[in-house]
């Protein structure tokens, strides 16, 4: 599938099948996280993928009970191993590197025909507590993923010339 | 191009052709930009495109004299215009959600023939002052993208078992 026409087509999907995701199309997917770019190629990521039932239903508790989170065959749980690396321009690197494999999941997940939601409504003790993840690692997002049985319409966006100026701000 | 492929093939290009990038490819990358993901929808992003080369060189200045990003015939600099709103997880949504618009259009670009690469090593105040940007906004990374006069082979990854774990930390 044409990378244009996966940006075009995802959507944040919260109703899945109760469908399990072949395990072929897993790795691809998560092969697409590990091949991302990050600051000095840090790599400073992890993925804990449930499918456990149980697991995924208190993760889907410990995310503001959204359902659907629990419903989708698997969840990931995105971590961050570094946190202490700031670039240059003052940003932390780990929040970017990490969205940056995770946006690659995203997108090839559409490539194969799955659904993925971005979570950030979630509380990160708890989602430690439920996952054994140690202190020191920060878990940046959830990643539900599956086959949708439900795909929304796209969600309206700002005008071009709202988000794009040319030579200088304005 | 298959979303794989564009994975698969994207390097950090840090030489670029003196040829100029066509009108209607450049708006299909800031197309793939506009249309990612973000927390709430907020698309709390601007992109200032910079093509002029005096600004161009100046940006390479402010990058730390990475003669490259004044090289390339564009340059993005992505921007967070609000800076504010912590999701529940606790973790700052301006930052990966510029980073998602920012992979986005790293992948499109892929797709059209052209390079770039994420540059966080820069004086952020610097930039500002050169593009005329708000002390409130932040410059999130600077994108150089043009043809790719020299690609890179991929850089080394960890291994699919040092990043992945399954249903609980280990």
């Amino acid at each position: 599938m044409d990378v244009m026409k996966a940006i075009e087509t995802r959507r944040s999907i919260r109703s899945y099948k109760d469908k399990e995701i072949e395990e072929d199309k897993l790795k691809r997917v998560l092969e697409a996280g590990r091949l991302a770019p990050s600051a000095n190629n840090r790599q400073e990521w992890k993925f804990v993928v449930v499918r456990d039932k149980d697991t995924r239903q208190k993760l889907a508790v410990a995310a503001r009970n959204q359902h659907f989170v629990g419903e989708a065959p698997c969840v990931i749980a995105a971590c961050a191993t570094e946190t202490e690396h700031v670039m240059r321009c003052g940003q932390l690197s780990y929040p970017i590197d990490v969205a940056i494999a995770i946006d690659h999941m995203t997108l090839k997940a559409v490539e194969e025909g799955l659904g993925t939601c971005w979570i950030g409504a979630f509380d990160e003790g708890e989602v430690k507590k439920i996952l054994g993840i140690p202190e020191r690692i920060r878990v940046v997002e959830l990643l539900p993923i599956g086959y949708p049985e439900y795909v929304p319409s796209q969600t309206p966006r700002k005008m071009p010339e709202e988000v794009v100026v040319f030579e200088k701000w304005s």
